[in-house]
């Protein structure tokens, strides 16, 4: 397999497609109808939330299902910030888009959003974290993982800085679910997101968890799906398939964890030789992420990512909802990185399926570029 | 088959459902990604869009793909508010909860709303929409076809009025979509909105025209999918698998809506010996909807529905996404039914593969409560 953008999406695990393929035959009733067939898929429904919070650790009534983690990432948001009165949000510099774009929204509604900047090692800077907290601000969110650099973020500390100071706290877990333990982190956040398709399961489908003893007023009145949430007729075959699809993540976490690990180590191992013009953005390569960012002295991001895909290796120059936008890595930016080298980043993730060989042979194909005749100064 | 309640969500169709197993096999890219497995996917997804604005007869960059027809309904009725400067917008009494949710949520925002009620028949009144407009009125929202009623109402009416007084209108099509020929309306409205589920696609997978020419903001900023109108990674095998369901739908309307009129008329013929006690609400069974609502004299529509759903046939006793709220159907007190009366409402819609003998079973099973020892006043 030549595939190796699996941070931006995954194919559908055979498993997690057999259960899509059945329920969409057998429970293919809408769960807000009164009759048998509404109650068999609302019986569905509600397994797969009572599955998916003890995967979690959460109380299933915390959770709802949503058209996916930008959806979930907006709802929590909107959520969180109307929950308490304070008019100050507080994100970190690396945020994903979605969360971006629903904050600088609020800024229309009267709100104020600081950026807390990275450290040179893509960790959010906690004193300058501290610096930003005001009077009125009232949330923070992090992500747990940078789906850039895969670098894990300090949630516990970011936790006890939030309670200290009264804050609500909203974890974007897009990257980190199933790929790393979320059990110890997911009673320290206020609330937090997942999404089906980056862990093999169907796109469209993803979940928010929002703490239940808080008090908040959903995005849109008088809703009568999940819990007054997220309103929509719910996508059972959609939230079977994802529940398959986190169980077989969560089951198999560290035995997928050591293959991730083998697989860096095989990659780092085979750039040995072109050494001097490769290196680690935020140094993750002992982590179990499945993410590894790289940049390529005096090669853009954009010509290696070319030429790989010429020799069928896909994998990205940045996070995909940005790719459009054709501008350096706002996380790359924030770590301190100079616009020029931000340009010469790539970023190499992982599936559970992929071998030792299909490293390999990724690692030639980036050597090939570096030294042979396709190179090409920034 | 039993099933009755096509209206509220249908199973996938095999077609539909192949469609989504291929596209979930060797279309999983992230339509972003810049790489083949990306451009496979976004070409796949541009065939689609193409595809439906050719069914719809449309442009293909005013279609954006959402998650359904309750998200589409509020990024249109988002887009179309802040495109004009008034602060007024009218809407139909019989509109779905997503229409009636959004606009609650903008009289937050400063906007008032106000209610077009129905005539007895189920269509909105003319007259009483005439007085309404103001002139800070900016849109008007009229479904297509309601979705108890199945009434269809008169949009080219609707159009001449908003065209003469400068105003913008949006129309739920949710329930008329492969049902009638949306062709003739599709170029009077500024934006409409279609779901997947309700005509034999994948759930969780929706569409939404917003008319190109039209300069108006996008619900949130910065947002790199779907030309901005909606974020998120794009769920291409249910785009896919949605465009098969349409397809086939809009390719076969004359036969399904030959179909859908010979099982009306066959439960009709069938309820003539209980016609005293049945009343055909908006009277409606010329029409080619796949719905009849029903009144049955003091029999309550929760306890027919029930009653039937022991006997194995599915109905409702009105639009899903109001059945736990439990409360009589706004359309139909809307209409001027008491509330006593509107509680004696069942909705029964057909499916394409239905037969003349299912229609007869569903009309004995009627009969044998009205007439039998289960009999329950209301």
């Amino acid at each position: 397999m030549k595939y190796f953008d699996f941070a931006s999406t995954c194919p559908m695990s055979k498993e997690s497609l057999q259960t899509y393929i059945t329920a969409s035959q057998e429970y293919y009733g809408n769960t807000e109808s009164l009759h048998d067939a509404g109650s068999k898929a609302e019986t569905l429904v509600e397994h797969c939330r009572a599955t998916l919070a003890n995967l979690l650790k959460v109380e299933q009534e915390g959770i709802s299902f949503t058209s996916g983690g930008t959806e979930s990432n907006m709802l929590a948001i909107n959520a969180l910030a109307e929950a308490k009165r304070g008019k100050h949000i507080i994100i970190s510099a690396g945020e994903h888009s979605s969360i971006k774009n629903v904050t600088t929204k609020l800024m229309n509604a009267g709100f104020e959003v600081s950026e807390v900047p990275l450290t040179n090692e893509g960790i959010i800077d906690m004193e300058q974290l501290q610096q930003l907290i005001r009077e009125d601000t009232s949330l923070i969110s992090i992500q747990h993982v940078n789906s850039e650099t895969g670098k894990i973020q300090p949630i516990e500390k970011v936790h006890k800085i939030c309670k200290s100071n009264h804050l609500l706290l909203h974890s974007d877990c897009v990257q980190s679910f199933g790929k790393i333990d979320l059990s110890s982190i997911t009673s320290l956040v206020d609330s937090f997101s997942i999404s089906s398709h980056k862990i093999y399961g169907p796109k469209g489908i993803g979940a928010l968890y929002i703490r239940p003893s808080l008090s908040f007023r959903p995005f849109l009145p008088n809703v009568t799906h999940e819990s007054g949430v997220r309103p929509g007729t719910l996508n059972t075959p959609g939230i079977a398939a994802f529940t398959t699809a986190a169980k077989e993540m969560v089951m198999n976490l560290h035995s997928h964890q050591n293959h991730t690990q083998q697989l860096k180590q095989e990659l780092i191992k085979h750039l040995d030789e072109v050494k001097q013009k490769v290196e680690i953005i935020g140094s993750n390569s002992e982590a179990p992420i499945p993410i590894i960012g790289l940049c390529i002295e005096n090669v853009s991001g954009q010509h290696m990512m070319l030429e790989a895909n010429r020799k069928g290796f896909y994998f990205s120059t940045g996070s995909a909802c940005q790719m459009s936008k054709n501008a350096p890595s706002q996380t790359l930016l924030a770590m301190g990185l100079s616009e020029q080298k931000a340009q010469t980043f790539i970023r190499i993730s992982f599936g559970r399926d992929q071998t030792l060989n299909d490293v390999r042979g990724l690692a030639s194909a980036i050597i090939d570029v570096i030294e042979g005749e396709d190179y090409e100064p920034v």
